[in-house]
């Protein structure tokens, strides 16, 4: 059960650990670099703000999102989410658009929509912003919250420790999959609207032992969690309810195995936590239990019976930049690197 | 003195009305658009919330800035000159980095330390961030602060004010106009380094009627303070040390005459305030007298002891949507219309 899993770094993290080395981060800031969903500071008397601010860009540049209400929805959901996976609860969000020549009034309009919609649906508030223009569009909003103790990060993972997901995934990899090469009508743009789990991630500050969001995918949140806590999670790939069945029915279109949903980089902004063994009737209703962590370093998949594969995720997490970010190139590798562990290389059904 | 100022209403406003419009802004704000440098929030307890977010996206894509320690720099300074323009102290930035196929390793370190410099240089902190690709370089910032009662806005002036900049202006104009006509020799990058005024920004929240940063030129601001307050802001052309040395040696050399160094939309990061007439000596050391508020609406320019002339600022703001963006262009109109007032078209010297 201790088998030592290689796995490589991950370009995306050391590059963002060489700007932050050289950037003078706030000295209470609770917790360090690649721990938390979101940056937590205490403000007074016991209460702490969660800031986080993320940038739509790759999603754009690659052209995944077509539609300016997708682009405005997941815009907001995406920096929702990062609060959700440290249970704070929304003051509001600022936003940062800047516009390529292709925006006229009308596709503004659509991008505002989008924005707004999101923003209803959970019950946030729009603070402010800057909207301007640039070469390129990209689109940045910054979420604000709030919260007390006690906190939640993505270290604090226990060897024993049930995994659990908020929701059955998938449905961001299935999207982007059926985007990026060419069959856009197996999932329609508009079909894919997730959304950020802010009830489910303050219950589970106080029910979990720690937390973390897809927004990378499943495969990318549990390596996150295996590095920062210096454990093996294990992915239970027989698991009920682990793939979401409208992303299990483009897959098998596509000609997908179900893990491959759960791997790729694309991800729904499900909430995935550690929590005790038995806990599972106090997480929110829905709860998708994933597997276990134990002592070790890295992910592993369980199949069947038999001892769990390590998997090499740092690998798999580089394989859009090792592939020159070709759709057709990621794939193939990705099925690739599965096959060669033994996983199925097509849809089971 | 009612001279009854016609003014175009300025593009940039009108397409941030139509966007914000469409959004459920926070009931609580306490401000509303256009009314401040800064969202604010009421937290508890008499402690406000201000937020700010800035995107470096023009500047970048005209090319007015090449040297990342610049960018750096401006991004930074310019949301923590948001916060000084509410009188905030800064708890810290989140930054969006998201970075076009030309940053190599070295250019982004230098784009990390030009935002380290900055965040050093004003006892300011990075909270945390996002760094990822993009088609095109888009550099955003949030700077989180907070304050606490007498809060002060872009609205408070009051007939007979006087107002005042925090130091001589036209640097930003300087530093454009250099490098956009091709005499980047003029002015090096490198000696463009404004500087958020943080500490002047608190003393005056207790002491001014209403604030607003340079951040889009001295023209900018005052036609903003103007429109919120239903005024008219004279500007005093005769005003000693209204245009910084450096730059008015800048503007010699290029056949500028010093008043397009205050109109163009290239700031400076200082602030302008109206406050009591006669409580000069209350204000920050170096406080520069700019001219006065008085019953009206717009902004005029006084050149001599004859009624002030009134300005259509709107136009002037809009000059380079309608020069479609060449800098040749936007000077000879500028100039153009200037001395069709009969402001002089080259340099006194």
């Amino acid at each position: 059960m201790q088998t030592a899993i290689m796995t490589e770094t991950v370009a995306e993290l050391l590059r963002i650990d060489a700007f932050v080395a050289q950037l003078s981060l706030h000295p209470r800031r609770v917790f360090p670099t690649h721990h938390a969903d979101a940056e937590l500071m205490p403000l007074s008397a016991g209460s702490y703000l969660a800031a986080t601010l993320d940038v739509l860009s790759e999603e754009l540049s690659v052209g995944l999102y077509r539609e300016p209400e997708t682009m405005g929805w997941v815009l907001v959901q995406a920096n929702l989410s990062d609060l959700a996976a440290v249970g704070a609860t929304p003051v509001g969000l600022v936003l940062g658009v800047s516009l390529g020549p292709e925006w006229d009034d009308a596709r503004t309009a659509r991008l505002a929509g989008g924005i707004d919609d999101a923003v209803r649906s959970e019950g946030a508030f729009i603070l402010g912003g800057d909207l301007n223009d640039g070469a390129a569009t990209s689109l940045c909003a910054c979420a604000i919250g709030l919260l007390e103790r006690p906190l939640i990060s993505r270290h604090g993972v226990r060897p024993g420790d049930r995994i659990y997901a908020s929701a059955p995934l998938g449905l961001g990899n299935a999207m982007a999959a059926a985007a990026l090469t060419g069959h856009r009508e197996l999932f329609p743009e508009r079909a894919f609207r997730p959304r950020a789990r802010l009830r489910a991630g303050r219950n589970l500050r106080t029910r979990a032992h720690a937390m973390i969001d897809t927004s990378d995918g499943l495969l990318a949140a549990l390596d996150q969690l295996a590095r920062v806590n210096e454990l093996c999670l294990e992915l239970d790939l027989r698991a009920p309810r682990l793939v979401d069945e409208r992303a299990a029915a483009v897959a098998v279109k596509l000609g997908l195995p179900d893990w491959a949903l759960l791997f790729g980089e694309h991800g729904e902004y499900e909430l995935v936590c550690a929590a005790d063994a038995g806990a599972e009737s106090a997480l929110p209703l829905g709860a998708v239990p994933l597997g276990q962590a134990r002592d070790g370093y890295g992910v592993a998949v369980r199949l069947g019976d038999a001892e769990a594969i390590p998997l090499d995720a740092g690998r798999i997490r580089n394989l859009r930049a090792t592939t020159g970010g070709d759709p057709a190139a990621y794939i193939s590798a990705l099925l690739g690197y599965g096959t060669s562990l033994g996983l199925p290389g097509s849809p089971r059904r």
